[in-house]
């Protein structure tokens, strides 16, 4: 084998994702420098913030460019090697991209044992959506015992740990999640103490019926209509990390913030952006904590495996926006 | 004289505050009990939150019930008294509503050296609306020294103190105002390294021609399109410490929360209510550092003292949302 393939931006998507946005590109099968290596990838995370990472608008990243290939967690084995410390056959997972090869030279890279944990599962629960609900939930939305938490997209990769983690710390933990058996999963899987279906038409009560006691911190992944019941029971001083707004994440025209926007005020809450790379220097303390957790089972992840190759990027990364996804959502290449 | 006047609650108003909305009860003049005095009040103090504790929704206090004196700082001077802590002469402030002549026994009240500061100054840069500057800006914003710090509302009693502090604090210090007069003010009396006027109808340009380093603290006294304005040009890790949402207070329909509320996520801002009665153990510390400041001439305080007593509640009320007071509003007995 001499060539290989990469998913690469062709135009820039107005709404959802389309295929015609990207172009898969035949290539040169690269060869790794001093110091280097290969890896041959085998499963891509699809990550809510994608989207957001395709907009030409200022964020806190830079878009993808066109013609760049498209920036995503993946994970795989290294198949070639001029760097000591990546041996051929060290499982490895880091921001390779959506592609078939990668050649790195470690920088970032994290070396993973697939004895303790399916390699899939370290571009999910251990991987970027595990650090992320270990720091929103603990540095940003710091849950007391005894506490209220409450998770939107419940199901999801980093809303399934966050209300898991919120439970190890002796919190209440209600789910918001859409459709009667993602619901189930997240109590009777995920040992949720309850779970609101916010397809039913009647989230407001049964969220109050969830949460006899208000809210004290809603760990936030959707925005929009849920965000605003959610403002509405919040206790005085509750905290809300804003990790994500998915209902936003396809829009082509400005999206209001919350009508409840003043209850921040009123009930003197504190919204706070944040993303997981301002925690990087920290990411061994999650890894740490999750993989302890993991291991002693008492944090169940389950990823949701679809096949398709680069092909089916773009329509399986609409499947998040839509809530199509059951578990963490990976590309298997 | 053996008989008085309180502002009573006449009914619930719908939008805008009206003279119908309220009462003038002659009432007989009370007498302390054992340990109460009587205050002769010559000043009650407008704010902002009066609109909102109108409202019957609930809020951080309860609403002014109907029939109730409208809840308001005031001060004055005891005229009789059974409480040796509170001889007759002295100079008091509190919360003793719109009325002519309150009973107290002392409790929250205030005693004031009018030779410090003039009486009226004491329901407002040395009063509430101090404390709401110093707590909001400095345990809320938490400015650093050499960082932009921007306030609109900028010429009223709490942005004009906050502009004030954070300049003794070491930032540059950019405020928001209504039309020339207001900035010249805030500029060239309160000191402020610039002033932006919103009317102008190039807010967003002015203030990046102001800010030329982006916004680390926004302190927020106004909502609607100047905070969206304002969020797009905010730094990463900026604070917005919440105080105030003037431009939504008088409003019958629902307001939407900012167009650009997923800057919080993208630039991880912190944005955090408070009210200074959650500062209420602390208000020594608050009066302390104004009274110093004040005292050797750092911090410049104005009041706008309206006549016409009891009758002219709601309509000098209402001017507060207009933007027509010139400095802290307050209306003398």
């Amino acid at each position: 084998m001499s060539a290989t393939r990469s998913l690469r931006l062709a135009s820039r998507p107005t709404g959802r994702v389309r295929p015609e946005n990207f172009e898969i590109r035949e290539e040169p099968l690269p060869e790794p420098g001093d110091g280097e290596f290969r890896v041959k990838l085998e499963y891509v995370s699809l990550d809510p913030a994608m989207r957001g990472w395709l907009s030409a608008a200022r964020s806190y990243v830079p878009p993808v460019e066109i013609g760049e290939v498209m920036r995503a967690f993946s994970c795989g084995t290294v198949e070639a090697s001029n760097n000591p410390d990546f041996p051929v056959g060290q499982a490895v997972a880091g921001r390779f991209g959506v592609r078939h090869h990668a050649i790195s030279d470690g920088t970032g890279v994290l070396k993973v044992d697939t004895n303790l944990a399916p390699l899939p599962r370290w571009v999910g629960g251990l991987g970027m959506p595990g650090w992320t609900a270990y720091f929103g939930l603990l540095e940003v939305g710091r849950p007391k015992e005894g506490e209220t938490v409450v998770v939107s997209a419940a199901s999801g990769a980093v809303g399934s740990l966050v209300g898991q983690i919120a439970k190890l710390k002796g919190c209440r933990v209600v789910g918001i999640a859409g459709g009667p058996r993602k619901c189930a999963y997240v109590t009777d899987e995920l040992g949720f103490d309850a779970c609101v279906d916010y397809k039913t038409g009647s989230l407001a009560d049964d969220l109050r019926t969830a949460c006899p006691d208000g809210i004290d911190v809603y760990f936030e992944n959707v925005g929009g209509e849920i965000l605003d019941i959610v403002l509405d029971q919040m206790n005085d001083f509750g905290r809300i990390p804003f990790c994500g707004m998915i209902s936003a994440m396809n829009a082509t025209e400005p999206q209001p913030g919350p009508y409840n926007f003043r209850k921040i005020l009123t009930s003197r809450l504190t919204v706070r952006g944040f993303i997981v790379f301002d925690f990087a220097d920290r990411i061994p303390e999650a890894l740490d904590a999750l993989g302890r957790w993991h291991g002693e089972g008492r944090l169940k992840m389950r990823e949701d495996i679809r096949e398709g190759g680069l092909e089916a990027f773009a329509d399986t990364l609409n499947e998040l926006y839509s809530g199509g996804n059951n578990g963490k959502l990976v590309l298997a290449l």
